[in-house]
């Protein structure tokens, strides 16, 4: 475990690109190629079972392939020479039939494969959690009023409810994506040294689909060794997911201010200290969350320009992914999973939110007033009076309900009754709750 | 017309995001808004058809908007402002109604997406056209071997014909990706100045349907003015787009190196020039394409980084997305238009492609022997043999088969008539075909 | 002008990198690389006028002129031709001479470090009004207390002249880079078809001695045409720089929230209105230095990935600096000339900030009160004594100050007294004024 | 050691930044501190012995510090926490002392600083290493001819000594970069709490000399807890000099394809192998140094996003920084240490180069014809004549030398003698030694 991987990751999706993980993953391939290989007839059987005996992890020195692989360029080569003498202590016969008409790169790309099968399942569980939590939020404060803030400005009201749906929605389609991903990008890699299957001879293309078969994994239609696009579409997929747990937390670092105060990360032991200040309680999920909306996209870039690769296998393109596509799915597994706890626990301060709705002195309301206005004055006559009105509440200090009151105009237009209505919050919510019903409704009808 | 424009961009992208497209994009959404709120009985007919009248990007002045802009913050203020007092020209009472419960971010917004829609239908043609000249390249050249290079270093024959289907696999993919965009993620915006539209009391909803319908955009669930995401799936779906034509196009900077000399971008007088060198041909396209598959990463890192955007209206996230999006689709385009014309005109030459795979004196052929020799001999022992026999071929400048002729223990397994078999490209394709037919067959059925 | 250049760019930058200015750029070379040659001898004098005489920009058509680059793959190549065909209407012995043994790459590279000299020197001057308004600010500002902000959470009162002077700090390091980068990253470029200026045979560096005092530019040790690293140098400062504006920003647009009001933008008829809402003052220069500070760490990737140019000119490479290192210049200068605007007149409320560090009830002086315990109670018992009454206080929603005269141990370290000046903010400002004149003094060393 | 460790980063620079240094770096900090505020008379001289006693990372427990950072947000909290334990049972008076006045950010950012400083001492030797590789390449290969190739085709002749000189160039203006970071950006952090020192009273500044003086850095003029110029200027710096060694990099993958063959990297037994081809010899350092390249590029601009932190600590962009500056310099050394012993052990075959030089059938030496026969014919004609001339040369598979002298004009211009002369690779390389020199003589006065 290294310094920042509790703080930045989570043990669910770290646990599938460990080092023992990774090595596993391009045993798997091996061990299901051999099985796949004595399916089809092109290795004995029995060596397919002593091959699949010698792919596990835990029987391999990682250190050892590791300093090899600093001289191959990859370490598959290492893993493969490892795993041939492994299987010869036990059967000669069947070494020979270790890695059989594969190239390196299909043992990489493939075993790759196998760990974001793994680890995309994690991340579209927690998601799932993560809206199970937003929907509960939305619907339990779908009458909460709040300060919709455009441009960091008290706006208008609108509900915590309809925050939260909002959030809830972009999560949903994220889990969509994410779950698309693994019919859509992870998919077998296997071609051979060049991507013709040669080594093969004719029987390729059966190897090809046994294997998939063995490792259930779709198989594509051909080769992929230098078309990186469903790798990076990975990158891609899970770039724009961390980049809306960022909105989310931006918006938590923004209601936790001391001045705001309407939200609060959940409080627990230890949690969110200072080293020197004995009153703060800092956020922590919210700068974790933010860390990786800042850290992957520079990230997913790097999976983007990595993309132009050489011929049949590329030089530095290729190895630019190798840690680069596990670390985007680490930073935002963390993020994922530090802000669903974080939702989870959430304390809400209605009152503070109520309490901040009256700063403005009932400046917030003056589209409800003007929209009220408008209609029998004109939306241009209507902004005109208001936007005085607002000038002079602003000027005098005082409530834009009573400079309306003592406005002429705005008298004859409405009644003291109506006035007071118009400064309401619930009654200037529009169609929120229609909107929270839809964001619900789409949620459980994907969850179910 | 930039100085840069028609060597970076292509016309039919181009003439999307013009200054006047982006004003038509905003007064289409005011137009279809003021017709949607006629139909909902929001605001009179009369008022719909003068506003509509009025909703024509000549009429505006773009040098007046965009400097008022710098004042208001967006062009969408002084546009509304323009538009009102162009309206009122003609009907005082209709002007009441410009942009009635709008807000700048829904015509912002919604203009965009209509600009994406029409420049995507774009791309997505010039993708097919793309997908049928490789189609046609795979076709005509399923028999032309090539050398097969791995770091740079050839590795094993290989077809033009498979190369070719390995680029329109990936063509074809991203044509159903930006196929894909068109339903999912290019969606109407509507939501008054929080999201809620308040101003339309209870009609925001029936007034949000008919606005869709008007503009033939699909409807969200909800408006979503901070859920960046679907504009920043265009951002990378495009992104991965120029990744694969980036590979294609250092395919072919490489190809037509003097040194390799196997494909050429098609000559046209004033083509490829030097200012000083009177024999040069340099490729065009290729630069080009690898210039916007350099460029296209960094921009949508922005659009990644630009997601996280505050409470109801983002402070600066949005705003980077305004000419960020279009200048991604411009250079996509770009690139997309000169590969498509280059690869429609490719120049090959096959006899080179042989003589190249002649350069190694047989080295590329010998996997064919080890796979050969390895089926009696051994996977291990085969390669032990051969890598002696590569060895002393390279030392003493001699032809791997004549090596080998003269190797005991290969003559034993090997007869001259098969050997000389083993070093003929055409033997040594393996699945080449089949796949060319699968990447041929998938995209006949997608072009249905 | 285009729509949106006037809100994210500033008018003295955006002239330096006009198409005409671009095509002047290559001009300035041609006729300093002719009077050089003249000079060296290398070409007759007359012809040297003749050349000169026709490089003024607004004799050739950019359409055409981009036309033409969009076939030969650079602009210099057309220019090159419309300027030889110019030069012999009057001369055509004198035309004979024109781009004599020199190549595109060098027209356009010494083209563009001229445009980048007029437009740093912009940019330079920028920085001294932005730092003189924040010296201004801080010195004025040195006594007025304001709430530090830690995680978005008051820790501590800190002063409005402390702020100031730490961003002031920034900008004034950020000048000293950029006026580094005219000594050290724009030289001139010249070396011939392949760097070694060959085409002028043994007078090669004579020529280019003579070209740099033309041209007023530093002459580097050897051509560097694949060398980018001091094109990419310019980038990555202005990128620094951006970062810093993007911080101040950042401060600013948390400093205008409705629930904090601090500071606000200063205001002017048609600034910051919203198309919606009468009451709204939004801020303008924030969102447009935050949206620069998205967008120009991906363009500074860009050049950083742009640096990998093939041999002695690159494919792709080079061909992406074009727009991409202008644009940074330009979104730097509009930032900054918008933020420069906004600290000139900047609103200040003082009184609000008074308020604010009321808001926590005595919290915030939690660590003067700690520390003040600490010497006598040991660090970490005064801390545990604090947090405890800072847990009670805000159960109780009592002030800070209450909690602790009514705890024994407190009572028994600190006099009534002294517990009233643990609360009062002037009391706890540490160095600041110190760190303030060190700022101050710096700014006003490095203005001489 | 994790898997890809060895491959891609370089064990001095990973020394550095192992989670030990890490917390050593801290520890650094927290010594310092103690002993400055003794000598300042802050605390008592005991219990800064006391304290520095503790300060060794191998008395804490790391996997626990990193679970506790996950909770409290920041590793220092927990390390402080065990700290004064550790120092608490040997002295509980000193234990009072620990981190007195300090905030997390200061031994967070100033270990960091001190991890960084020894770091970019290594970066800088082997930056020197490096350089004499090149400076020595170049001195013996001045006088070997080998093709310069713009846009990847074949321009000019010049020399391999010239093309290393290029690279030497570029990699001492790096080296110089380097070193001024030690001097630049590589300063004391100690601001306290929010900035102003407030916890030590009026010995604020004294106490930060004291510290500096303990630590060897240079003190800045004020605390820079939010200004995070100077960290980010260590990224873009060292993201300039990838991008170096990416270009040099890219030339030799170039240089050792199979159809080029000019330059081989360093045989040794392991490396380069291929896990199914027999006979490949591939480059392995290429690879490596453009992953980095690829990858840091990215990373670049994340710390450039992460500069925009709020007031007087950030919510995410400071975590932001934590992995991602130590993973810039893992990368970077990796590449560094790659590539420098790649030049030191690079085979030369300058056979092969004086060999391509003769694939263009004289081709590459029609400018040399152009410039001899333009001083008498004019830049125009004599472009056109060599046009035509290579333009039948082609087409007739004739070489330029012999379609040259069947050209009556030509060969009125051009005697036989002079004709052979031109077409002599050591006649036309211009100022190349000239170049060289200066390169190399840079290069001495610099390592003097």
């Amino acid at each position: 475990m290294s310094l920042f991987d509790p703080l930045f990751r989570w043990e669910a999706v770290l646990a599938c690109f460990s080092d023992r993980a990774r090595l596993q993953g391009m045993l798997d391939f091996e061990a299901g190629l051999a099985r796949a290989e004595a399916r089809s007839g092109v290795i004995p059987a029995g060596a397919a079972d002593a091959i699949a005996a010698g792919c596990r992890a835990e029987l391999f020195d990682v250190a050892e392939i590791a300093r090899a692989a600093a001289l191959a360029g990859n370490p598959a080569i290492p893993l493969v020479r490892q795993l041939t003498a492994l299987v010869a202590r036990e059967d000669r016969e069947a070494a020979r039939f270790v890695h059989w008409g594969a190239t390196s790169q299909d043992a990489i790309d493939t075993g790759l494969v196998l760990q974001l099968r793994r680890a995309l399942l994690e991340v579209e569980a927690e998601l799932t959690r993560l809206g199970d939590a937003l929907a509960k939020l939305a619907e339990a404060h779908r009458s909460t009023p709040v300060a919709a803030r455009t441009l960091l400005q008290q706006a208008l009201p609108t509900t915590l409810g309809l925050k939260a749906a909002g959030w809830l929605d972009a999560v949903d389609r994220h889990r969509g994506r994410v779950a698309a991903l693994q019919r859509g990008a992870l998919v077998l890699q296997f071609g051979g040294a060049a991507g013709t299957l040669a080594a093969l001879g004719s029987k390729g293309p059966d190897v090809a689909a046994a294997l998939a078969d063995e490792l259930k994994l779709q198989a594509p239609e051909l080769p992929w060794h230098t078309q990186r696009d469903r790798l990076a579409e990975v990158a891609t997929t899970l770039g724009l997911c961390t980049g809306s747990l960022g909105k989310i937390a931006r918006d938590l670092s923004l209601a936790v201010q001391t001045e705001v105060g309407e939200l609060h990360e959940p409080a627990a032991p230890g949690r969110g200290g200072s080293s020197t200040l004995p009153h703060k309680r800092n956020a922590v999920a919210a700068p974790v969350v933010l860390a990786a909306a800042t850290r992957v996209p520079g990230l997913v870039s790097t999976m983007l320009v990595a993309m132009v690769q050489e011929e049949q296998r590329g030089v530095g393109g290729w190895h630019a992914e190798w840690e680069t596509l596990p670390e985007i799915v680490g930073l935002l597994g963390g993020a994922l999973h530090h802000l669903s706890e974080a939702v989870a626990g959430l304390e809400v301060d209605a009152a503070r939110m109520r309490a901040n709705l009256e700063i403005t002195q009932g400046l917030i309301f003056a589209e409800a007033v003007q929209m009220a206005l408008g209609g029998t004055l004109g939306r241009a006559e209507a902004q005109e009076l208001v936007e005085a009105a607002c000038v002079r509440a602003r000027a005098e200090r005082r409530h834009l309900r009573e400079v309306l009151a003592a406005d002429q105009t705005a008298a004859k237009h409405l009644s003291p009754e109506e006035l007071q209505r118009l400064f309401d919050p619930q009654q200037y919510l529009g169609a929120a709750d229609v909107f929270i019903d839809r964001a619900l409704a789409a949620h459980a009808s994907k969850a179910g």
